[in-house]
């Protein structure tokens, strides 16, 4: 099944691709390695949530965040690829998760985001991952995300 | 116009490149991938600032911070390649800010970078971004830069 | 001398590779590039230190936690290639530091890395290096590093 078939499956739409809102592009390729500005989880302009985890945010709110910004992020793929049938295989995630003082569980949150790319890719989207503690990330957002993607 | 004479026309001058105080090297490439090590805003082996944004410095400082640490990896750039008319894209910068309790503004302190690397650049500056919040980064500098630049 | 016997000269036994507890997988190669995830001083599954620089523990705690954490992302490249011998440069390090208010040594923690890289590759071993302060990382680990290599 193609990725764009199995999204459709999922019952997944994406969002419309975030704009940056200065002098950055949303994604840049350099050879077969799509590599991704950062995301968060805006829908239609405005964060679905705000704050910190481990004091504003409960790990399954911070989940869902991850899992939103990455529709952002795929997104961004669509766009410059024209199809996400294009993606070849999903190469490396850091997510920065907003931790308020002593939260650790940065990795169930960015579990959001990894559960949706092998759900959508399979083996394709199996990734190297990187989960950190962010002091604080823009605009108050809980999660961050930065994708590097092998295209053809 | 070379990217050269462009800098040369802005009236900016590259310092001379940080060294680093440890067992690695300024820049790693890989294939036509040039990997800069962290950059952060030293002027002859100084800081020109110091502390966090949000606290100590104003966002204007941050800005201005950044823009130096940049002219740093650019002197980097212009080392080990022989001239900064060999980039061929500017791929993806990652912005540190080194954030106090409730600073979300690190987007338009990362700005300092982006709008002098598409100044200089062009087209070819237009790079993926990352703005993130830092709990402390080394020496207590405000800001410090990841570059990966696309060369020929 | 080939990497491998270079370790053995050095009296050290890499652990056994790391385990994701999630979604995504410990390398990712694309092109000659091995991207690893995240990894942290784990030994046997447990964590050998935990908490923060400039609070729990000492620049020198870090350094040892660094050291570790690099076996276990060589453990990874062997693993995923079959020997160390494979290696052809260490590209990149970013080092995260769990930073308490304060503390701006991430460099000299992550030198526990960078030192070993060295030791082990020599030339081939000189990186590209980005040492950050992060607020909190998973688990309660001091420090997590995220390493990429190119192999032949």
């Amino acid at each position: 099944m193609s990725f764009e078939a199995r999204l459709k499956e999922l019952g997944i739409e994406l969002p419309v691709p975030p704009t940056p809102v200065a002098t950055y592009v949303p994604a840049v390729r350099a050879g077969d390695l799509l590599f991704l500005s950062g995301v968060i989880p805006v829908q239609q302009g405005k964060l679905t949530v705000e704050g910190k985890l481990g004091r504003d945010l409960t790990v399954e709110q911070g989940y869902e965040a991850a899992r939103i910004a990455l529709l952002n992020a795929l997104s961004i793929v669509r766009t410059e690829m024209g199809s996400l049938d294009r993606v070849k295989r999903i190469v490396r995630l850091v997510g920065y998760v907003a931790s308020a003082e002593g939260f650790t569980q940065q990795p169930a949150v960015i579990n959001g985001a990894s559960d949706l790319l092998v759900n959508i890719f399979d083996e394709a989207g199996r990734h190297a991952r990187i989960a950190v503690g962010a002091a604080q990330l823009p605009l108050n957002s809980p999660v961050e995300l930065e994708l590097i993607v092998q295209v053809s």
